[in-house]
């Protein structure tokens, strides 16, 4: 039995598997943020997993959590409050097994990949959040690159005229698309992104148009991903996942608009390559569950 | 022996290798163009190697060029005049051996590979000529995707106010790099983009502003090719590789001007990630002698 555990701004997720990734038995719960916040909710996540009658012991812990991760070690978790922290050697020591500590999105990539039966050579997991970023799985493994920012898809610029970014470039896709630039974009303070699909909805120009612009960034991280590593399947999840239909309207409408003109785009079919998430799915704390364990005990 | 030949599209060079990869010998000579034109050519280089001292007998034939391939198939390679050919066919009847055809980027971004150890694990080869793409080698391999279109980020729209692209779209990286569409944007007529670094040196304010949109886009395209691949090295080749390091100083200088306000690029460290392939590098036909054969006798 391992547990995958995937930490998030707002909730934790975490599942026991068996040997054949078979899902045990799932619990959920409110992350709390801070070294020790993450701590004792990662603690109390695996502990109620472990209590359950049909887990018993657990040979490994993996975990998904934001942030830069090396050797087990979570640096820059912003939405966390984390600066610095061994995850990795304190919940090993804890619980007494080997530990791996992964990216968030690169582990629910892994998962994702699994779910979808495990055959595709090339899948891409895009996370729509607070952040934008991609996770890539090829021949059923995690792509890092030479040096851990593979699948950064967020902060290419696409727009000289775009907005800022955090990141201090202008027009990143994540200046169009992460949830708090979309709200900011379309100037009617703190709403969400499903607020403004509502009021899309009903017609309002300002929230068609911030709309539009939203659909158009994330049409471009798709278009991305194929024109770079020729994705077969980019899956959309993340926070804004939960949009739903809508959101897949909304981006498959402007796929096909942007490919009017274009024989050579309308040749690569984006419109038909993605999908979104399900709602609830166990994918990322799946994912968390198969990450190489790299602290041992 | 093998044989790799490199069909450019107004030459082609030609190498014969032995068994350990060293070149015993190699040709170059002008392409004559359309299905005879291209045959001919290749022919003719072939011919020319192993009628060299050193050579004697091939056992295969490996062919880089431009346009979309498969099954030893040529498909539009306009600058080449051809619409569909079985060159690998053609070739395979004429000598009696196995023949290869590969896309030439692909297999210049082998042929780089190799010639630099073979060891690197992720190698992006950015070729800049008429026509802007990228091959990609991981682990000694092309990358392939799913598809096809891998590494095609000469058609990744970067500004949508840009100038509008053969392919249909608007504002494409290619649009700011490929040969023809700098020397339009620069508005003097039919010239180089040699011409271009010229009047740009002798402080001409539109050489000036044409060159630095020239470099932006070279820059963009490093970018990309980091932040989707985390390419550990980026190497640029093609006819616009010819201006070396005055087209090396112009990128690096914008690649160092975009990370001033950005950290996170500062911390990509581009303006050190990317090198120009020697003048006159054997890399585009030593890695065509390096695909592997797919059409057998």
């Amino acid at each position: 039995v391992r547990l995958g555990l995937d930490v998030g701004g707002t909730k934790t997720e975490a599942v026991a598997v068996d040997g054949d990734g078979r899902i045990l038995a799932s619990v959920r719960m409110p992350t709390e943020r801070g070294q020790d916040g993450v701590i004792g909710t990662v603690e109390r996540a695996a502990t109620a997993l472990l209590a359950h009658p049909s887990v018993g012991e657990a040979a490994a812990i993996g975990i998904g959590i934001p942030g830069a991760i090396e050797d087990g070690r979570v640096r820059h978790a912003v939405n966390l409050g984390l600066t610095e922290l061994d995850l990795g050697g304190i919940v090993s020591a804890h619980f007494g097994v080997p530990v791996g500590v992964e990216n968030d999105v690169k582990a629910a990539a892994l998962g994702t990949h699994r779910l979808r039966g495990g055959t595709e050579p090339v899948l891409a997991y895009l996370n729509l959040g607070t952040g934008v970023a991609a996770g890539i799985v090829i021949d059923g493994r995690i792509w890092r690159g030479s040096g851990g920012v593979a699948g950064e898809v967020g902060h290419m610029p696409i727009d000289p005229a775009g907005p800022p970014c955090p990141c201090g470039q202008r027009g990143c896709i994540e200046t169009f698309v992460g949830g708090a630039a979309i709200t900011a974009g379309w100037g009617r303070g703190e709403r969400s992104v499903s607020d403004l699909f509502d009021e899309a909805d009903a017609g309002d120009a300002a929230a068609l148009a911030a709309r539009e612009t939203f659909a158009g960034g994330v049409a471009a991280a798709i278009r991305l991903l194929v024109l770079s590593f020729d994705a077969g399947t980019v899956v959309i999840g993340g926070g804004q996942a939960a949009l739903g239909g809508r959101l897949r309207e909304a981006v498959a409408r402007r796929l096909r608009r942007d490919a009017e003109p274009s024989p050579f785009l309308a040749s690569l079919g984006l419109d038909a390559r993605f999908e979104l998430l399900p709602p609830a799915s166990p994918a990322p704390a799946l994912g968390a569950s198969f990450i190489d364990v790299s602290v041992l005990i």
